[in-house]
C-alpha cells in the first residue's frame, strides 16, 4: 500500500448509521474507499458492529487497525481502577492512530450512528483533532433508526424531546418524563424493569414503544405495555411520540 | 413511463439529510431510483430544499409533485383560519398522492433531515400509511449535521440532550437549560435574543455555540458569544456540547 503524498495524515470520524448496511451514507462509502486505515472500537472477544455495518466497503489491502476495549463497559464508572484503565486505553489507542498519521496515512474510525453522539469516537477526537485535519461524517442515528422502522411518528412542531440514558435514578426519570411532550429512552438492558415503573408513574406508560435491535432484518417492536418480561438487550430502546394526531 | 405491475402503490418517506448531497443514504438513493413519483413540500415561491439536495438522483422520466405551502409558516399558529387552510392544504396533498398510489405508483415523499423529526412528512404519513404498503428511510438530521459541521462532541456516558424549539417561552427554556447535559435549539430565527437571555440566565452561554447553515459549502459557526447582532436564519441552530473534556 502505497501512502499518499500529504505531508499529514488525516482523521475522518465516519458515522455508519444504525445497522441496516444501507443507511450508510455516499460521504461515508467515499471515505471508506479513500481511507488507509479503517480503525474500530469492539469488546475483547467480539466483533465490531460497525465494521459488520461496512463490510462489503472495505478494500481488500486497507489496514484494519481493531481498538479493543480492556474492560467491559458493564464495570462500574465510578471506580477509579475503570477510569484509569479506560483513560490509559484511550491515549494508547490515540497514539496507535498517530502513528499511522504522522506517516501521511488517512485514518477512517468508524462508529455506529454518529460519531459525535454518545460515541466512542470522541474520546479519539480530543486527542487527535487539534493536531492532525480532522473531519467528521454525520450518521444515521439509532434512535432514527428505531422510529423509522417502526413508523411513529415522534416530534412535531413546538414538540421538545428529550434523549434519556436509562442509567439515570428512577425519580429523575420520572420527573423528565412527566416533563416532556417526546422521549427516548437508551441503554435498556437491565434497566427497563425501573424505566418502566418510572414511564407508569408520570403517566406516559401507555403511548411507549418497546423497539429491540431497530434497524436489522430482525427488529421488534412493540407497545411496552404488552411487554411481559424484564429482558431487553443493552441496545434496546424506549419511544415516547410526542406527536398525537393533530391538523 | 410505465407504472409498476403492483396492485397497489407503495409510499416511501426518504431523508435526505441535511443539505450536503453526500450525506444521502444509499437507501435514500436506491428508493428514489425505484419511483415512480417524487413529491416535495415547498413554501409558494420557493425552491424545495429537499428537491435541491436530490437532484442529481432524479431520473429524467419520474413525475414530480410539489406540495405547495398556501400559507407561511411565520403566521400566527393559534389562528383557526391557519389551522384550517394547513389542515385541508394536507388532506388534498394526501389525496394527490393516493390517486398516483391506486394507479399503482410507487411515491416517495422527500424531506430535508429525517422523515419523522419535525418533519412535513408525518402529515401524509398520518393520513396515508394504514391504508398504503409504507416505509420509511432514515436521515441524517439538521443537528447531527451541524455538530459534526463544528466537530463538536455534543453527548458522551450518561449526558442528557434535550432538543428545544426557539419559539417556547423564554422562562420555559432558561429552566429546560438549567437541567440538561446538552441542548439543541432549533427554529432560531427571530428568537435568537430571547434563546441568549435565557441561556444566560441558566449560566450556561459560555458553553453555547452559533450554527448557520450547518452543512452547506458555506458554513457559519462561532460562540454565541462572539455573535455580536441579533440576525439569525430561521433554520440556524445553537449547540450546547454537553460533554466537557474527560477520560
Amino acid at each position: 500500500m502505497t501512502p499518499r503524498l500529504t505531508e499529514r495524515g488525516r482523521l475522518i470520524g465516519v458515522g455508519v448509521g444504525p445497522g441496516d448496511p444501507e443507511l450508510l451514507t455516499l460521504k461515508a462509502v467515499r471515505a471508506l474507499a479513500g481511507a488507509d486505515v479503517v480503525a474500530h472500537f469492539a469488546k475483547l472477544g467480539n466483533r465490531s458492529n460497525a465494521r459488520q455495518i461496512v463490510e462489503q466497503h472495505l478494500r481488500a489491502d486497507i489496514e484494519e487497525l481493531p481498538l479493543l476495549y480492556p474492560v467491559t463497559t458493564e464495570a462500574p464508572k465510578t471506580e477509579t481502577l475503570y477510569r484509569d484503565a479506560i483513560c490509559r486505553f484511550y491515549d494508547e489507542s490515540a497514539a496507535a492512530i498517530a502513528q499511522r498519521l504522522d506517516a501521511g496515512r488517512v485514518v477512517a474510525v468508524i462508529s455506529e450512528g454518529d460519531p459525535l453522539f454518545y460515541g466512542s469516537y470522541m474520546h479519539l477526537h480530543v486527542r487527535l483533532s487539534e493536531r492532525y485535519p480532522t473531519e467528521i461524517v454525520a450518521g444515521v442515528t439509532g434512535m432514527s433508526g428505531c422510529w423509522s422502522a417502526v413508523g411513529t411518528p415522534i416530534t412535531q412542531g413546538d414538540d421538545v424531546l428529550v434523549v434519556l440514558p436509562a442509567t439515570l435514578p428512577e425519580e429523575e426519570l420520572e420527573r423528565r418524563f412527566a416533563d416532556t411532550d417526546a422521549a427516548v429512552v437508551m441503554k435498556l438492558g437491565r434497566n427497563l424493569p425501573k424505566v418502566r415503573r418510572a414511564l407508569s408513574r408520570a403517566g406516559c406508560l401507555k403511548r411507549a414503544i418497546y423497539v429491540e435491535r431497530g434497524t436489522t432484518a430482525n427488529a421488534v417492536a412493540m407497545p411496552l405495555t404488552s411487554k411481559l418480561d424484564d429482558v431487553a438487550p443493552y441496545f434496546s430502546m424506549i419511544l415516547l411520540p410526542g406527536w398525537e394526531v393533530r391538523s
